[in-house]
């Protein structure tokens, strides 16, 4: 096992009908502003709940936050947290929304020449403006960890910023709000969270016992409930085990003390900043092309993740590794997500060769586990994703 | 699953050649108190890393905290913090003085008449004294959660206490310090971190799939690297999944949205305080009878745990449940741990009669994750594990 260092201040409160728990969260003092996004929230009744439970606060409001949430946006919300003198900030949302207000958290109170640089100069944030959630959508696990992604939409870039200081106070998960979710986005969030898992995990063993069985336990329990996640009736127990295993997946517990990889999803936004493809599929597009690329590298715990989550048990060590490769394939499919770039674009043509520029303009020279692939190793995962 | 609240601001500093860490996490202004136990840490090298990594900051000690923690002693201790003006408590040692630091915490700046009140009046402790830790026995897993167990030697009661203001703000974890610890204690480790784990997943099912798994991963983790920590020779990677394993087994995380039994701790506290025997051997020594009392509450699950941890698949639904608790007890002798009280006391006749007075004095009415367990049922329970 590797040296670790682990802290997750994030308070969780799990479970039906606590929503109106936001009264005791938020200090009845605070200037606050309500970040969503494209007003679904209006619809599905959560807004109504935050809005009552936060009826003696002093509250403004911002929607609008698009998926992939992007700067040009967030600018502009920027401009209301400073001339409302906005103390607090509340993401009600997904991902994306929560991603936003905690690049909003650190650009409140960065005192650099524009807050672009948070992004392009790696500043890490050990302070930001404090800040709650209420998660509408499981999947990214951002609800509980101090990292974002945010997306500049004229230079299509796709760019991750974080710190300590990024973390939620508190984070609601009422997994009541399963029910309202269309059948795309519950599907994407079950691929991210699974891809999630994998990229702390699928690398190479440092006998982090513990570490791996809990990467395990996400893992199976999403395989799990997958089904019943995604059947058109309304089932609590499995949005409940949806929802925690989402965070689990990424709230910094299962990357402790173990290399990661994470080149699935340096490769995987670059196709959503170029095609505008969901994060979640980009993820399923790269994921079988970038194990069969390493499958060397990555062969013994192959062979680990196909016995405890897919209980294959026949075949050699490489049999059996590329049988978990192709269960993980077919959970993807299974779930209703295509795995080729073709599958979502007719002008994939040159996409492998665009990627591996925009890696080698940025100067990154190794990525995965080992940070071994170059961009010319990219080029051809990317191709192989075709 | 049930609703839940998370919330463990603790730092975990994990790995070796951590204690020197120490001083970047207390503030050099800060006075210190610097507890210990029996004076181990002065033998083992600890002590001497601590003092070096804390050269330049204010230390007053207090060592000789004894294993289940004295109100008595730690009432000297208190003294102490007052006549010095302490502002910072380390524990460096185990649950136990870990445990008692908790308790000066809370008690350093409590305002009521006696701190005795802490412990009696089941008084919550919303902000302590801040505190670190050094661990340096994996067992307990007090170095990252909020509650303590404390003595009083002269009633022979065992009380327990916590609060969220009783998290320590960070603790090392070095499995370095594994090398050094006897056998005996290696064995009480790995039987404490077990059983803190059955009291939280053997109860019923409620449909919490990861918190199920999670639970299961601990136990598995600790049966598969038992061997390797008890053997003479000291073994850095199965000391690393002992320790994380041991922290993991009690720091809230799978006790959150799953009914929690503890009637094992309950029982097995009394037999500690009434003859002294080690605290994770009580529990060996209450284990199979509780399991076999309630046999049929828990039968379910001790099927899934037989299944899963003991790959128990043969027999009927009882005989599989039978055999699973019957593999616990094997576990434990494997360890070297004996599981009847006859086995370390000849004095035992009125044992249980002597705790069915304690807990109907107490007027502890319904013990266990229905509640439902007598003073009564304990009688019997006890009786049992003669």
């Amino acid at each position: 096992m590797n040296n670790f260092e682990f802290k997750n201040p994030t308070k969780i409160i799990f479970g039906k009908d606590t929503i109106e728990k936001l009264k005791e969260e938020i200090p009845t003092d605070a200037k606050v502003l309500l970040l969503y996004g494209g007003g679904s929230i209006k619809k599905n009744g959560i807004y109504d709940q935050v809005k009552t439970a936060l009826a003696n606060v002093d509250i403004t409001e911002f929607g609008g936050i698009p998926a992939n949430p992007e700067y040009e946006t967030l600018m502009e919300a920027l401009k209301v947290i400073k001339a409302k003198n906005i103390t607090y900030l509340l993401a009600v949302g997904g991902g994306s929304v929560i991603d936003g207000t905690k690049f909003l958290s650190a650009a409140a109170i960065y005192d650099g020449d524009t807050p672009w640089d948070i992004l392009t100069k790696n500043i890490r944030t050990e302070k930001g403006m404090p800040f709650g959630t209420v998660l509408t959508l499981p999947a990214t696990g951002s609800e509980m960890n101090s990292g974002a992604v945010i997306t500049r939409k004229e230079t299509k870039e796709k760019l991750a910023m974080g710190g300590p200081g990024l973390f939620p106070q508190f984070s609601i998960l009422d997994p009541e709000v399963v029910k309202s979710i269309p059948q795309r986005q519950l599907e994407n969030g079950l691929a991210d969270a699974f891809t999630h898992v994998l990229e702390q995990y699928m690398t190479y063993s440092v006998d982090a016992k513990l570490q791996d069985r809990f990467a395990e336990s996400i893992l199976q329990t999403l395989v799990e409930i997958a089904p019943s996640v995604l059947k058109d009736d309304f089932d609590y127990k499995a949005a409940s085990n949806f929802m925690w295993s989402c965070t689990m997946a990424l709230n910094g517990l299962i990357q402790k003390g173990v290399p990661t990889d994470w080149a699935i999803h340096a490769m995987g936004h670059e196709l959503t900043a170029l095609y505008g493809i969901d994060h979640a599929r980009t993820l399923a597009i790269i994921t079988e092309s970038h194990y069969t690329y390493n499958f060397e590298a990555k062969k013994e715990k192959l062979v680990q993740y196909g016995e405890r989550v897919w209980n294959i048990t026949e075949g050699s060590v490489d049999d059996k590794a590329y049988a978990a490769i192709e269960k993980t394939t077919e959970f993807f499919k299974a779930l209703g997500i295509d795995t080729k770039l073709s599958d979502y674009t007719n002008e994939y043509e040159g996409t492998a060769e665009e990627i591996q520029k925009r890696f080698t303009d940025r100067g990154w020279t190794g990525l995965g586990e080992h940070q071994s692939l170059s961009p010319e190793n990219v080029e051809k995962i990317v191709k192989m994703a075709y």
